[in-house]
């Protein structure tokens, strides 16, 4: 294998966490754009709207009022994808097989100012939503119903945000969902073969090789891993070997924050548009009786590919084969690290 | 269970074909949508553009003339994401593992008619896009270096489509991406256990059933599988267990022509509008010496939700969680079955 062949022909590379392949394709950056292209709205929005539900002080659709929150503001969401209420239920009839699936499902906001993004406050101000979810993993985990629980930001509409003010999501839920079970898996595997942590190891290997770490502190990595999908994909990864966000003390909630504060300026900086996004953590499940296998993470996965109005369109091809990307991970490196 | 829980509560199905789990969440169809709106181009199109590039007799980016076709016209992707003359290599360095990945991607113009969609064509019309599918897969499949042919269809602009010439692709390559392999598999123990098709299996009990299908022949039928994951996401499934589009004789590639014919004019009905998707067809890989396990179907993702503006956007819970859908397969059935 040469050095280049990396960077010049198309390959697969293997996703240590899922078991699954992408396929990338370095030479095909080089095609013109004649698709369809997003509208981006870089009008800078008030820091309070009176039309937002999400606004301190707003009534919400249901009629309930939002507090006069300072900082962070969790409620449960008004229109939850999961119940926890509703009938167990399981069908297993022939080759239709359906199960009860109970949850609970939160609306997190990260700051009352309606105008800014995680992108635009301090890593003091974030450090307030790590503590929010560090608490909500906590208290939704000590649930008996509750066995997994999946933390998350749409940003941006054309990831489905309905409404920009700044907040994600937190839903929990009985099962593990399929994406969380297969890094179930994979790091079981190894943690049981290796008697130490895959990302944690994986890790090592970044650091010696330089070559795909966009930023560190002393307690975390911001890199785009070897195998990443999205082209701009990144992911957060705690030095220690942590198994979920409560193993973080107060200091490394502030270094995370940092982390994520550092990673979204610079995403905001690379075409110069409020970047969009769906970010999410996968950390152990809540009522593991053995989670030592698991080595929590954030990623973030962006759709932009060229500019604020071309995205990488996920479809024909990624639907039915495998995802599919054109830049490889080395050269989305080294145009993230120019903009720190 | 009731008979009307999976149509009331959260509840999550199970995908015999990939063995992964979709969340349904029923009551959440009555959410109001805040989000964004895409644009539709309900323009009618000229026969012939002389700015298309898939137009016959026009010049392509390379400086190639397309043929003065009458019906059917494929050529070689001029931006492929696999190539046929790369180095063969691959990694394993420690957690870094890549393999190069060789193939053939071919473009498939469906008519000449720049206006027309496969919704506009005639089932004779569509049956010469069947027997084109059947000598491509033949072809490809015969070249050693090609093991896995994926035909695909990218239509509309929100589903990444760069061209409204009536086109699709086929990708063809050396090794089985995810999605194929998870079918392989599932379908293969089936087979093991059973000595009988997973799919044809399925199928007889919708036939039995019939509360998921929306139309059939003689040869087909077009169903909403029970873990169908986009809101009108169909299946079509030959009644007879065949592992490729090979298995077809003439009749039978009418019949499927009739198929497709059916649910894409239906979806058009639906929101009044050019209803876009990506379809695809999945089947035997094309070296296999075992190949009676798989039966060949092609499936419709069609990304909207509502209405011709509003589309189901799968974003932070479903890239990191699993895919989840609002209204249930029945209901999406009664409404595409009321437009045939
Ligand atoms: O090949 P096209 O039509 O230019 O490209 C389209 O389909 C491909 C295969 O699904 C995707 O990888 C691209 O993101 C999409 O824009
Ligand atoms: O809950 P929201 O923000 O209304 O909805 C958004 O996020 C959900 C979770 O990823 C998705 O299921 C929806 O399709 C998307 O529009």
């Amino acid at each position: 294998m040469k050095p280049t062949d990396l960077q010049d022909y198309s390959h697969k590379r293997f996703n240590i966490l899922t078991g699954e392949w992408v396929l990338v394709s370095p030479h095909r950056a080089k095609r013109p754009w004649q698709g369809q292209n997003e509208t981006v709205n870089n009008e800078k929005r008030p820091t309070y709207d009176e039309t937002c539900y999400l606004c301190a002080g707003n009534k919400r659709i249901n009629g309930e009022l939002n507090p006069n929150y300072k900082d962070v503001f969790v409620f449960t969401n008004d229109f939850a994808a999961l119940q926890s209420d509703s009938p167990t239920f399981s069908l297993e009839e022939g080759l239709f097989v359906a199960k009860s699936e109970k949850g609970i499902c939160k609306v997190i906001c990260f700051s009352p100012d309606h105008s800014k993004s995680l992108a635009d406050m301090s890593p003091g101000e974030i450090q307030k939503v790590v503590f929010e979810w560090q608490k909500q993993y906590q208290e939704l985990g000590s649930n008996p119903m509750i066995n997994y629980v999946q933390i998350f930001e749409n940003k941006g509409a054309v990831m489905g945000c309905s409404n920009p003010h700044p907040h994600g999501q937190i839903w929990s839920q009985s099962t593990l969902p399929n994406e969380v079970d297969k890094k179930n898996t994979q790091q079981l595997n190894y943690f049981i073969k290796n008697n130490s942590s895959l990302l944690g190891d994986y890790l090592k290997q970044e650091q010696e090789k330089q070559e795909r770490i966009i930023y560190e502190n002393d307690s975390f990595v911001v890199l785009i891993p070897f195998w990443a999908v999205w082209p701009f994909e990144t992911m957060i990864v705690p030095k220690k070997h942590q198994p979920h966000i409560l193993s973080m003390d107060e200091d490394e909630a502030f270094l995370y924050a940092e982390a994520i504060s550092v990673i979204t300026k610079a995403y905001d900086k690379l075409f110069n548009t409020s970047f969009p996004y769906s970010s999410g953590i996968h950390q152990a499940p809540t009522n593991a009786d053995i989670n030592k296998h698991w080595h929590w993470h954030m990623s973030f996965y962006p759709p932009l590919l060229r500019s604020a109005t071309v995205k990488k369109f996920m479809v024909g091809y990624e639907m039915f084969g495998s995802p599919q990307r054109d830049i490889t991970a080395e050269s989305a490196v080294k145009m993230l690290k120019n903009l720190l």
